[in-house]
């Protein structure tokens, strides 16, 4: 099963995304987490120790320019477009309470060489783990898809958009949702998070027509208080732990699973 | 003047955007806000009518491909490093309650040609608009400032990070003061928001020693109610309208500003 995971900033992608993967690990699956959002922290919401001694794929410049054949800090114009990378998963990622996680990092934009080396590597990466690798992969992207190819988007069993009351995110939803038909990713389903009200569950489901919900995750103080006091927000709360494993139930019955493997 | 706003995404950079836009404007300035985050809509936000027309500077093939010397949908080896931009400020914004708008737009990552060129224009651009208009210039941006190089980062009067009462925020918000320091944005203060309680702004001040704090904006459930009635969410909360005033004074006391143009 692969899962992608994006919604505007601040919506909850990367809470999902780690009490998704807890979920699944729990069931007996094997899990890679990717943090593919450069503005998240998978890692500390996941309770990694050390969270932010994890080096992100993108910083490793030794690594991009064998992989690639680029020289570090020279102009890429040229370079492989189909770098090896079969070996990231084992050798570049941490692992705890059963869940393996990659790091992606942030790709700086603009300047003359325009990063196309780094850029290349982690689309590679992200092609490699969601259409030749096995087990459960729960991708945390950031408020777009571009990081998908068409080649790639169509191995996602899943684009989850999450969405909060609140029309920034609706309109976000509406543009991934559309970036996702053009490159051919059509099962797309949506989460609510920050529910308190019947009202809120019904604007947002007023407001996305012809949107699968997979679940509406209520607002609990005790996810904001447990973030303050620096404990992973996702122990905190009960019944936002209930409400992910109704989603974690509503994946496994609308996408083809393959059998837990450990 | 020149302020630059950035922050993780959902802490209300565009709310404070749009805000600022207003209070300069209504002071006699002449404003130019930028919406360059392309996960924000700042046209809405300013009550800008049709803000769904506008079209963004990244989506203009032709334009790109006019100013840059490429080919609309090659790759872009070469291409203009400087190309003319000095007329789009007049040709290619909207115009509002005396604010003058323009909305950069998302560029596309990946892929062999690495959209290159349209980044390009869009530093070229953002250049220009830092270092050669007399306007107050106010910049969305998202939770990173890669569109400024050395050398524009310079002209930025004030970098202002958002952050709110949560963990996230404040990563992303020494992450973005360890960036602007690389590049020599040395004039870097903080806006507390969503505060609820002492506490809340307590928690900011000591997890960020040696910031200076602009301001603390309240949280107001007027403002999450006016956005899902669809109305201007920042003309409907006077606590936070303000608030907005104190930063405007306290960014004219701390900063060099221009004589008001009208």
């Amino acid at each position: 099963m692969k899962i992608a995971i994006s919604g505007k900033g601040g919506v909850g992608k990367t809470l999902l995304a780690s009490l998704l993967s807890k979920t699944f690990a729990e069931a007996g699956y094997s899990v890679i987490a990717i943090d593919a959002d450069p503005d998240a922290n998978l890692a500390s919401t996941l309770g990694f120790p050390e969270a932010d001694k994890i080096t992100p794929i993108s910083q490793m410049k030794e690594l991009i320019a064998e992989r690639t054949g680029t020289q570090p800090g020279q102009a890429d114009i040229f370079f492989k477009l189909n770098p090896k990378v079969d070996d990231f998963p084992e050798k570049y990622s941490a692992k705890h309470d059963g869940i393996r996680l990659m790091v992606m990092g942030r790709v700086k934009k603009g300047g003359t060489g325009c990063y196309c080396s780094e850029n290349t590597l982690l689309q590679a990466l992200l092609a490699h783990l969601l259409l030749a690798r096995n087990e459960v992969v729960i991708l945390d992207m950031e408020a777009g898809i571009e990081h998908l190819g068409r080649g790639t988007a169509q191995a996602v069993d899943k684009l989850i958009v999450v969405v909060e009351p609140g029309r920034q995110s609706l309109e976000t939803a509406h543009r991934i949702s559309k970036l996702a038909q053009d490159i051919g990713l059509l099962s797309i389903a949506a989460v609510g998070n920050k529910i308190r009200s019947k009202s809120d569950r019904e604007f947002l489901i007023s407001s996305m027509p012809g949107f699968e919900f997979l679940g509406f995750i209520p607002y609990d103080q005790a996810i904001i208080d447990a973030d303050l006091a620096n404990l992973p927000p996702g122990d905190s709360s009960q019944q936002v732990i209930t409400e992910v494993r109704n989603i974690y139930q509503a994946l496994l019955s609308t996408t083809k699973t393959p059998n837990p493997t450990k």
